[in-house]
């Protein structure tokens, strides 16, 4: 399946609505390159899922109300990261490669241009005017508000992820799933057509269950990956959760979450998203076959059952 | 009219809905007591004033859309004021008599509530479910955002703002009037009787221009008010518009804004946003007239024709 258009068509689309009031040059910093892009080929994958031909069309069409959808999804997460990334809350001087936007500008220019970001992110969602609109906005200020990512936020900046798996795997609910839930849902109620409401409130629930099993594994894997040096820092031996008793559970959950995203993708038939997902857990797989004798030796975990199970998703 | 009847009402609203996660404590703390609550009044109002029976009946129902549009509203500036004070911004160690929420708490709970609230303010926008929505959300998500108050915030941060007059205004313009003009149109929408288009964007039109005027005029009889000293500080000197050689502008600014005020609200038979309106204009006119002295030495404007209008509104 055509990833690499995907990709493409979201950066293309990225660069149009991108704000250029006031500092457009801070904007695009924060925003482009937009990483893996990952939320937004959710958004796009589910909706072709659920569409009608399940063609792609909507790539031909830079005003499909999917694509506002997508770069709303993105500009939020784009937010989240240059507040995250100031002194008073992560302080970290790189992202994705290249220095901070608080360090390439200053401090207030990235504070200001993270808030702009999210009221554009509504705005963009503004775009969308079909039926579901209201329900859109009802579940994205929701999931992404202060019973959702921001309190994410809060559980990580208070140190409170760290006292516990169960605080852990919600702080991942909070602060990664929320925003993924947001993008499979956006993209499945884009789709205008007309469904029985328990079917539409069946299949709504199951991409809610889908969302947060794709956002805890994100995270538990990215921690995962982060074992494949001979040596580690000292903080990351305090800070990954698969180095602490904490590890079989990290497991356990891995394993139930990608059992579900399997099931769901074969019972949903969502070819599409299969495919964006395969893409991601591709890399993964590599990563984890390459590192295994160092991973093991940190985390002490068997990677055999992972590395099976994502390979079974990819095939 | 029952000023007082609806700022409680929008207290006690506030109250209902403000975020209780992840630190309910640290949002109670940056929004309540809401000052004058001079933007929820406004929505209020001006909703009373086009409704069928303008008998302020939405007071006794806590569930009245209104209600979570006024508290939509003020949420929004809440944000806008905790950001705003922190350190890399305007460094305010005191908001509205005491702790500024990040001297109290801590600078990243000061932000994430900051970030919180704006979301919060979009999930109370999306309570209303009438056939405006989408209509209320493209303004708001405009008014407050890359194009709006941020460009707003963004003039005053990079000192834009004070290399002249043109520049001042637009500032206001951004800063203020864009949330002042957004809670004017809301009260509006939120009725939904139906009207001819036509009429509807004449209304629509009109409120947009004295949402205008009342911020220019909010913000710059807001500087004039702080001449009633007989001495004032260096830094009050350096910043004044009233004592630079705009003085003149600003005064004739003022002078057409309150004649354009007067002129909507009697055209539009706005009686209840003329109360809302006289009772800050009440409060400033008093102010003035007790610092005249002091004020015309310092600016050297003659406040008569000022005070005069002032006067003739409240009447």
């Amino acid at each position: 399946m055509d990833i690499e258009k995907i990709v493409k068509n979201i950066e293309f689309h990225l660069e149009l609505v991108i704000p250029k009031h006031p500092f457009s040059e801070v904007y695009r910093y924060g925003v482009l390159p937009p990483g893996k892009a990952f939320r937004p080929q959710l958004v796009a994958a589910i909706f072709n899922d659920y569409s009608e031909n399940k063609d792609l069309s909507f790539l031909d069409n830079s005003h499909s109300p999917v694509n506002y959808l997508a770069s709303a999804v993105e500009l939020h997460h784009a937010y989240t990261l240059l507040h995250d990334d100031l002194p008073s809350m992560d302080d970290d001087n790189e992202r994705r490669g290249k220095a901070s936007t608080h360090i390439k500008y200053n401090e207030w220019k990235a504070l200001l241009a993270g808030d702009g970001l999210q009221t554009a992110s509504f705005a963009l969602l503004s775009k969308f005017n079909g039926k579901n609109l209201s329900l859109m906005l009802k579940f994205f200020s929701w999931a992404l508000g202060p019973k959702g990512l921001i309190q994410g936020q809060y559980l990580d900046l208070s140190e409170e992820m760290t006292k516990g798996i169960d605080q852990l795997i919600l702080t991942h609910q909070y602060k990664t799933a929320r925003l993924i839930q947001a993008s499979i849902l956006l993209g499945f109620w884009a789709n205008e057509k007309e469904r029985p409401k328990e079917e539409f409130y069946r299949i709504s629930k199951e991409l809610f269950r889908l969302g947060h099993c794709v956002g805890v594994v994100f995270q538990l894997l990215d921690d995962l990956t982060e074992l494949v040096d001979n040596e580690l820092t000292q903080h990351e031996i305090a800070v990954n959760p698969w180095l602490t008793n904490n590890s079989e559970k990290c497991f356990e959950e891995i394993l139930t979450d990608l059992e579900k995203i399997e099931s769901i993708i074969h019972k949903e038939n969502l070819a599409t998203t299969k495919s964006v997902l395969s893409n991601y857990f591709g890399k993964i797989e590599r990563l984890l076959t390459n590192g295994e004798d160092n991973i093991v030796k940190h985390s002490k975990v068997d990677l055999v059952p992972v590395i099976s199970l994502l390979n079974r998703i990819n095939r």
